[in-house]
């Protein structure tokens, strides 16, 4: 790689310095050249250009590094320079993205999918970061070895390591999929405890180490309050970039009521799931849509919207395990994909999405402090607003405030992870969703 | 959906009709109407309009179907008019393609990719027709259900079935994946007569059913005999379609050399990969180019390139199924991708792209009647051309000539397959490349 100085008219866009420099900072630094970054801000788009000196230590003293540090994988340790192809010297800036639980099947679909530009776009090169486990490294690095197989052109970055504060460092995205499955014995309480461990851990380490405006995205369970967690020990972050994964409960209650009508899934909007991912989950049929009419409208039935729908919602993916064997990976990577999209696209006109979210300041009049799923709006900035014209009735009122008060409760459990204090469990029953891990 | 006539001035552009059409079939029929289909070739892009009967049967009189019929999956059963609306009038024709082995992890990834519109772009709806066995079938369910609740737009069909009689109808793609697995025991030989006859009666099956011009690519392993089995029993349709996929080696034999070269993988091209998708393949690392140089001339260790390369790419499925515990089922699922992309884009210029394909007419001196690997070019019309501007040395032509001789060996064992003879097996070794099924 040429050196190129402050003052190059055509300044080398190259990357790997910043993983060079770290994984050399302990050993006898032998060279030292300045290299030259462009920086392009995700959206809106504007450039500064930054440098940094990039020492590179001969192959030959380099020693193994201590296991919990974060590693380049094989092929994605190259230095290259965008800015020197043709291809892609109109690239964005590269961006983090941080998944945890990267060695389990949910990650499996979702990188690939991520490595392949579907989500972010065939001129958004990115950076995969993956946290694994000391029992999951070595699945990592088959991880790692297929996306090197797949010469994704925009997967310009694989690094994998078991500490969170290496793994986030400079996430821009963090994709929390990792968490402890609900083993036989282990109820909601449980998990909110042990989850709660790895949420506060990661939270701290989001905390010291993402980039400032990393955006949040919890799918381990119970991920509401996993999600609560992870923000409420990361005060320097705002609140509002945490998200808990709804999405394939709204995804699969379009699809049920796309089944009833009689109609493809394509004509159902405004859908919202109101509250926890669990079993007092709200898919709101009172808001939805139907063609543009509201769902009451168009399925007459009401009393299997009230009494079916949401049984048939939540059941679904307890029905997936008995058919398929397995808990449903692809479907909830897909819903993954369409949360992010969410974010990063203008939500179309007069539709919205769902996603958990901090409710402090709604204007639903539901309990500031939780996490809860709520009709959101983006302008494709990464950023969201709630959406203000939905109507409640009291069936739709009653179900959420069970639902709430489920959070509620289960805020109380994990006290003592949040800094509220001395944590107390009175969870009623268990309301794990079925075939949810 | 509105009755729309011949000369209606907004043809209804529907689907679902023919799907109806046949399971209503043996009903009693009570409603009838017209509707037409705008049939648009895929490419080159030219319109036409045909009409069909769509007789509609009520619901109430529906009965099961015999277990072996192909059947609409869910939502996917829903009619819908694409002509209808302004987002989707300017879609392609929906195509339809065919998968086998779709219960199985290959598919669970390659499904998704194709239903996301990542493969065929985003203004190619898609019908998908699974094939799986009794076995199979409640997983096939279950997949279905996790298509469902992906609500992709571009995924207008999905059925599933166990007869390919029915699911190969009218493919226009067809992706073949499912065979035996090399279970404890079975070598090469075995598993030869079993997956050949499943694809001598797919072979068969696409003859009969498919359309005229479908592109077959067949990863079900031995997959170049498998292929040529399949070809070989169906005269009706040309043999250039046939492929048996080899680019997972190809795309593994780039990070290679790009590892040993030090560079990022996309600087990597002119990949061949030679002969039988097993341990006899031959890398081609004279005709291989790195930076648009010889790779010869960028790496200078020619040792490493005779003896340590080729088998680097043979042994990345067993270091794979070391590492992760499983068969390298995403990265295949994105090789699979790369193989149906390079037929539909225009291949970059000067460069090439490895297949399995019919050697007949072929310059390069292979003996005819083989399903070979060889350097393809494509002008993106879903057909190839061989590459002519290719050197052959004395190493290249040895490798060449045994890969060449398995071939001709695996072709005798499988003589009563391809209708030329009574078999005679003499496979010398196991040459089944570690970590395939």
């Amino acid at each position: 790689m040429a050196v190129a100085g402050l003052t190059s008219p055509s300044p080398a866009y190259s990357h790997r310095t910043t993983t060079r420099l770290r994984s050399s900072s302990q050993l006898s630094l032998s060279s030292t050249h300045l290299s030259c970054r462009l920086r392009r801000s995700f959206r809106p788009r504007n450039s500064s250009i930054t440098c940094s000196v990039n020492q590179v230590a001969p192959v030959s003293v380099q020693k193994p590094e201590p296991k919990d540090k974060s590693e380049c994988f094989g092929v994605f340790c190259q230095t290259y320079d965008l800015w020197a192809e043709e291809e892609t010297r109109s690239w964005k800036k590269l961006i983090n993205i941080a998944v945890s639980g990267a060695a389990g099947m949910i990650s499996n679909h979702l990188l690939f999918k991520l490595a392949s530009g579907e989500v972010f776009g065939p001129d958004q090169p990115i950076a995969l970061k993956l946290l694994g486990s000391e029992r999951s490294i070595q699945a990592l690095e088959g991880v790692a070895m297929e996306l090197e197989d797949s010469l994704y052109p925009l997967l310009r970055e694989v690094s994998i390591g078991i500490n969170p504060y290496e793994v986030f460092e400079d996430a821009e995205w963090a994709l929390l999929i990792g968490a402890k499955p609900r083993g036989p014995g282990l109820e909601r309480a449980d998990l909110l405890d042990i989850n709660g461990q790895i949420f506060s851990e990661q939270g701290k380490a989001l905390n010291a180490v993402a980039s400032r405006n990393v955006k949040v995205i919890v799918v381990g369970n119970p991920c509401n309050t996993n999600a609560l967690i992870c923000l409420k020990n990361a005060p320097n972050i705002p609140a509002k970039n945490f998200h808990a994964l709804t999405r394939l409960d709204e995804n699969r209650a379009k699809c049920q009521l796309a089944l009833k009508a009689g109609v493809f899934y394509d004509k159902v909007s405004n859908m919202t799931i109101w509250g926890n991912h669990s079993t007092t989950q709200v898919p709101d049929f009172l808001n939805a849509r139907i063609n543009g009419l509201p769902v009451k409208e168009v399925i007459k039935d009401h009393k299997w919207l009230e009494e079916e729908f949401t049984e048939k919602v939540q059941k679904r993916g307890g029905v997936l395990i008995q058919k398929w064997g397995r808990s449903s990976a692809a479907s909830t990577a897909v819903s993954i994909v369409d949360a992010i999209k969410s974010l990063i696209t203008p939500t179309p006109e007069g539709d919205w999405f769902s996603s958990g979210v901090y409710s402090n300041g709604n204007q639903y009049g539901i309990a500031e402090g939780l996490v809860f799923s709520m009709p959101c709006r983006s302008k494709g900035d990464g950023d969201y607003e709630l959406v203000k014209d939905v109507i409640f009735d009291d069936y739709l009122l009653k179900k959420i405030t069970k639902t709430e008060a489920e959070l509620l409760a289960e805020k109380r459990c994990v006290a003592h992870l949040t800094g509220e204090g001395i944590a107390f469990c009175d969870l009623p029953e268990d309301t794990m969703l079925p075939g949810e891990m």
